[in-house]
């Protein structure tokens, strides 16, 4: 079994890895200069160690240690900290449903070069929301999608949000981010991808015949290119894109969310070859 | 021009349609009892008063006065509490990023009777998060779905978060609730639905396939059954419903997101013809 340390103190130091969850800016100073990141609930928590991220210490509700046991007794040199549910939420700022966090050695596993070995990429522009993160990598990975490359604005992936929404596709689909957003769609196509740029400009094509057209040539690499909330890609990578894709939209509703038009394109793209 | 009221005390009574809006279960009893509903950010605020929702008041800092100005010339009547960014964060619980509020008048306008004589509807089971909820009606609109059922534990679509993350699709895409949870897919096939309930079943069919089958059947009208976060459909409703149809997953990734799922399976089934 790990080391259980009952704690009381809401300003005990041990804690410091989990103060202020839901505070973004001062969580990306804190993260990055520590080297850290937050798993949130058993499952996810589960994933991370899976995956073969080390633990620096588990905060935990007493009545979360039985469902955890065994995970707890893999790692009998890490701190336990056993907290109530109150302080839990006086800590982190927010009401812990999932009653679970895992602190972990943050590790950037894969290299821009890494990826641009492989089959079929979405790249994120500057998706600047955690849950699109989250739910782009989980999308990606299940529909068949080999990584993720992110432009330097793009948010976190390892950030306590996009962790938990993404359910752990974190852990286990490739991703890395690129150091130059302006020759991110040179790099890509010099590598062999063909881009594709998600937009609704009024010269695009259909996304189905676009996916058609990749479909019908299986040796074909495709990078899907998704741009920020608001105002999609920037005109740069759509000028830069081999192709312009549009998802057809009715009811006079402007634009998918991005998560939401990364899963149809990736589903569009169909299984993997 | 509307009224403009200037108020500084955040408890004056005047503010109390905007009290606390992150508080789930407070703010459920508060918009059910006086019959409201809450728009945030101008984009959506716009897209209410175009549906015709009538404003019980605005909630402004000052900045955003001008953005607003022709809306609020349009309802003399209607006064506008103008305020500083800070009481409005200390009223409602949270920094409102877009600056600007209305709280209009609840209304629910169309009825399940209503939605059966549709051609494509989603149903969402118990989706109970909000941002889902928001997220399902938007991209059903936009994929060409004609309306959308939600049975009765199932999230509400006018409150501040889904018709939020909607983008005020929730205005335009006629949707009712269910009253009875266990006769809802009797009801959907005796009104000459095709009903399709989209889960992980081993033995579903492919999503693709299904929708082919749809698709080669100009007439047939499709009721496609969503299942709530974590557990997705029950029993009940899979067994009832005509067909399973699944989106195939890679990489060991168990599920998509619900919403994710909606927006691939309503794109699955082609633009309305």
């Amino acid at each position: 079994m790990a080391r259980l340390v009952l704690v009381d103190d809401p300003a005990d130091e041990r804690l410091a890895d989990y103060v202020r969850l839901r505070d973004v800016s001062l969580r990306r100073h804190l993260e990055t200069e520590q080297g850290l990141f937050i798993a949130e609930g058993e499952k996810v928590i589960r994933r991370a160690l899976e995956a073969g991220y080390r633990p620096r210490s588990f905060l935990l509700a007493e009545r979360w240690l039985a469902g955890l046991a065994d995970l707890l007794a893999a790692h009998p040199d890490v701190e336990v900290y056993v907290v109530s549910e109150a302080l839990a939420e006086e800590v982190t700022g927010f009401h812990v449903h999932r009653g679970a966090l895992a602190s972990l050695h943050r590790q950037q596993r894969h290299t821009v070069a890494d990826l641009l070995t492989l089959r079929r990429l979405v790249v994120c522009e500057d998706v600047v929301d955690h849950t699109n993160v989250g739910a782009i990598l989980r999308s990606a990975a299940g529909l068949g999608f080999d990584g993720c490359l992110l432009a330097p604005r793009a948010a976190d992936p390892l950030y306590r949000r996009s962790v938990k929404v993404s359910m752990g596709a974190v852990f286990s689909l490739p991703w890395a981010r690129l150091e130059d957003w302006a020759e991110a769609v040179p790099t890509l196509r010099s590598a062999g991808f063909w881009t594709v740029a998600l937009a609704l400009s009024d010269d695009a094509r259909d996304l189905s015949e676009v996916a058609a057209e990749a479909a019908a040539d299986p040796g074909r690499r495709v990078a899907l290119l998704l741009g920020t909330e608001g105002d999609g890609l920037s005109r740069r990578w759509v000028e830069q894109a081999d192709v312009v894709a549009r998802i057809p939209m009715a009811r006079g509703i402007d634009s998918l969310n991005v998560a939401a038009a990364a899963a149809v394109a990736c589903y569009a793209f169909g299984p993997a070859s």
